[in-house]
């Protein structure tokens, strides 16, 4: 996706330890007008799905996700990272593992949230090692749905989570790809 | 709101210990019709304010937030709950403490993301005893920018942050205010 990928090339910036902050467009300072792009995107990559669902993890998912379901007129369910106390016994749950913030967490749904009948399309902001979406994975298939697939803003290909979830089968649409990044080298892209 | 308060009354569940689960529409999962309706109905309230920014802060906010920004076509700042690696050192902080995770936490903006000519509009689903938003007006005011006002879904209005942030001199706009709820007498709503 160009105008995407030109945006990451303008504001990306390439820290130590193969971190990428876009939170000046993306993750922290969200551009509502290349959020539209992003689901419109995603809507014309899943049209043939029958995507009746869209799932995402907190936090930064949830906007791109929400943009998103408004172009396939679906509900939005978040996925949490901690049992709050508003939330009843009637979960599904997966274990994650954390790269950016070096601490697995639990991710829970409450179950009447996803129905066996549903086929869930799964939205993140980034897919690195493949954690979250694996758990979002789970929860899906845990209660019995159609896992459409996984809708990706960008992708760190260098890492191996895009490889081990295509390897499960399930499809992967990525509307970034980063083949290699440094501080020193700038930003690759796939193609 | 009438659509909002209808629905609450139809799906909210009140349990104890003043919680109001309305997880089924608005912050697990969620309803992107009424989610529009919600940032149409800020919008016509906020139309004077000339926002030129929207605050809220992670998690169940920024759906509600990206929504809303649409009809002002101004960026969306998420505040931070953590000090995650991949945000730098140059932050607006402030402290908050919490009433539905019985803990306190530090939320953070990166400078560069409010601006001195910002006009800035708070948005979360929930105001209770207001440290949230509190926090947010803080931020706002430590970058020196303007604050529009608050725009919040539902407010328990039987605690007490929206008098305190009304006294305060903050224009908060609630969609439905809860005068009282309980378990076996339900929800009452103000008006």
């Amino acid at each position: 996706m160009r105008i995407l990928k030109d945006r990451i090339l303008a504001e990306g910036r390439v820290l130590p330890g193969n971190i990428l902050n876009v939170g000046s467009f993306l993750n922290q300072q969200a551009d509502i007008g290349l959020y539209n792009e992003i689901g419109g995107e995603f809507a014309r990559r899943f049209s043939g799905e029958r995507v009746s669902r869209i799932l995402t993890v907190e936090a930064s998912g949830i906007g791109i996700a929400c943009v998103t379901a408004q172009y396939f007129n679906v509900p939005v369910v978040f996925a949490r990272k901690f049992r709050a106390k508003n939330v009843g016994e009637d979960l599904y749950s997966a274990d994650v593992s954390s790269y950016t913030h070096g601490v697995g967490y639990t991710i829970t749904v409450p179950r009447p949230y996803i129905r066996r009948e549903d086929s869930v399309l799964l939205i993140d902001d980034f897919l690195a090692n493949g954690c979250a979406l694996e758990g979002l994975a789970a929860l899906t298939l845990a209660a019995g749905a159609r896992l459409a697939g996984a809708g990706v803003v960008i992708e760190k290909g260098f890492q191996a989570g895009g490889r081990r979830l295509r390897e499960m089968n399930i499809r992967i649409e990525s509307l970034a790809v980063i083949d290699s990044m440094s501080p020193e080298g700038g930003i690759v892209f796939r193609d």
